[in-house]
């Protein structure tokens, strides 16, 4: 391929400082090197931690960056070393790796991997310590392992899950965070049973993942709570059964729903990251077995509390990172699952633009009716 | 039997306010009624609950009141429909519960019982919600359903285990409450597996028997945490395998203990009662796989807290009561593995008193040197 081993200049859209409008810029690209790959995106969708570490309040957050992780495109060229993808294979970048080696990938209890955390954590690869994105020879942080909000990225190739070519990226990008992390958190995390009463924190994509999860595994009721009362028309069409707006409410939340179902749920997740609706999610539970997930992630320094006695009298308080699957295992299997019409991808995608639009395309997230925005890179 | 049908007057420890002295008082037991036992208590001991209450601390305590909770005695008289003993039977009798009948019963995720929750946790008896001890006609609220420092108790026949006639009462009475704690903590609430790393945080009885339940199980390394290193050497005796004393390093405790085991224990047990504990019991956990369980009792009102990123990667917070045993089920199968010498009892027994030693029975329980104090109630 003509671009192997050469520097390609790009878009892409750099955050140059925290809350400032990303700028479309020429980026230039380095080649990927020993273990790296170098990813062609055609699709990226946006995600709230996106916006979270572009906000500023994420203390971790490095500038200037280049944000997105949920995206799919196509192995343009790799590094030494790299045999499992080659240039031309459909792939989605996760910023959960899985190296198949680490103390976490052989434990077999995790979907965390150790391998390149101590890189990915500071925005650089992990071979050389330094980014391969540059603007004019000012370095710019990746971000997640991932950023993809750029034509070209480069990632570690154990952040790299080789998918199915007849997948349409335009729709797979998202099995990149945030419809895995919903049905993950009830499969694998929760392992929600039939009959099983649930309770959805939060009727974003990451709710309604979480209900059709639960739907998928039998649940009887599935509880979806959320302030905006307009979402519950659309979350039916993922299985939630029942609405609550706690603003309807003059009880406590937990107080409301341990009265609508004899005594509380069997399983909630919070799919806000909200620290009082975690508190909430747990105190909601049925005593002697509820198992709350926390799945949305809260502002750095926020913390849950409760009484003890809450876990003391058999109430489980657990949480997801990317709803537990491995990712080089399993993205294939969800992308499989898709093709199969097993799980809805589609449904989830409410507006579509281009990255020219980015910055349009985070002030969509913010309204109620926005779900999944999918960018296309090349257009 | 001479007894049977009739008041019984005889011995107890009356606590008629909190933290006073305890008053050995001529007390009037009545007859058992439908659905109840009425137990001679022949030896009992003292546990950090019953001191909680006696302090005034706890909310729900009522006064007076007779304590204790951790006993054994043979059934003098049942009421009408008491099918499952009759005098003579050797017996514990259990705080916690098992009808068999009630939604937590039948649910088999749980060892909690609804059954006389409602009346046992307000101090009196289900059928006419009275107690049947009284001074000269002044009532005595129950305790924990059990209210054994008193020579005869009453007690809900879904509260009584029948034993083996064989094993000492005056040993096999602490399988009412500490032992059986800890060792169901590690056993049924965190499952612990071979090889696993373990934290235990308090070597008081129920942490002891945490440690000799992690050795059972396999443990390959049981850490010991406490503030008295006097406690060192009598831990190892039931498996813990180092130690460590918080107030010899300027690290806080989760980081000592995640820097001596690689990233952290795989499992840790609070047996203390004190949230900021539960805490670091809680973050010296793995990451992607650590589990915490909440054994000790924090005084009312008390919160735990801690980041919500501990659970996200893959922490998980848990509780305990009675160790998740089924009281009536298993504690005859726990008496039969002390008798099968498959579980120590005689070796948390540091001493023996009689009833009208009660007040310095409490004295001795703030040293560091007891463990159990055993009470015979007839002497």
């Amino acid at each position: 391929m003509a671009t192997q081993g050469q520097v390609i200049t790009c878009k892409a859209a750099v955050a140059w400082e925290p809350n400032k409008p990303l700028i479309i810029e020429d980026v230039q690209v380095a080649p990927p090197q020993a273990g790296e790959v170098r990813i062609q995106i055609l699709f990226t969708a946006l995600c709230h931690t996106d916006a979270y570490t572009w906000s500023g309040k994420d203390p971790e957050g490095l500038f200037p960056c280049i944000l997105g992780h949920e995206a799919a495109g196509i192995v343009e060229s790799v590094g030494e070393g790299v045999t499992e993808v080659k240039p031309g294979d459909h792939v989605i970048p996760c910023y959960q790796a899985e190296c198949g080696e680490c103390k976490f990938c052989k434990s077999g209890k995790t979907n965390l991997c150790g391998k390149v955390r101590s890189a990915t954590g500071v925005g650089v690869m992990m071979s050389d310590r330094q980014s391969r994105f540059s603007v004019n020879g000012k370095p710019i942080y990746h971000f997640m392992g991932t950023s993809t909000f750029s034509q070209y990225t480069v990632v570690h190739d154990v952040s790299v899950a080789k998918i199915d070519p007849i997948a349409p990226l335009d729709k797979v990008c998202l099995l990149g965070c945030g419809v895995p992390t919903g049905l993950g958190a009830v499969w694998n995390t929760a392992k929600v049973e039939a009959g099983s009463i649930v309770a959805v924190f939060g009727l974003g994509t990451v709710g309604l993942a979480v209900a059709e999860g639960a739907k998928a595994a039998g649940a009887s009721r599935i509880i979806g709570i959320d302030i905006d009362s307009n979402k519950f028309e659309r979350a039916k069409n993922f299985g939630v059964t029942e609405f609550i707006n706690p603003k309807e409410h003059e009880n406590p939340i937990q107080q409301v729903i341990v009265d609508l179902t004899d005594g509380g749920v069997d399983y909630s997740f919070e799919c806000i990251g909200n620290v009082s609706v975690m508190r909430a999610a747990l105190e909601c539970c049925h005593k002697g077995w509820g198992t709350s997930v926390i799945v949305g992630v809260a502002a750095s320094g926020q913390e849950i509390s409760t009484r003890p006695f809450q876990l003391v009298t058999g109430r489980v308080w657990k949480g997801t990172a990317f709803g537990g699957f491995k990712s080089r295992s399993q993205v294939p299997w969800l992308v499989n699952k898709y093709l199969n019409k097993e799980i809805k991808v589609d449904e989830y995608i409410t507006h579509n633009l281009t990255l020219a639009d980015i910055n349009n395309a985070f002030d969509l997230m913010h309204e109620g009716g926005c779900l999944r925005c999918v960018l296309a890179m090349h257009a």
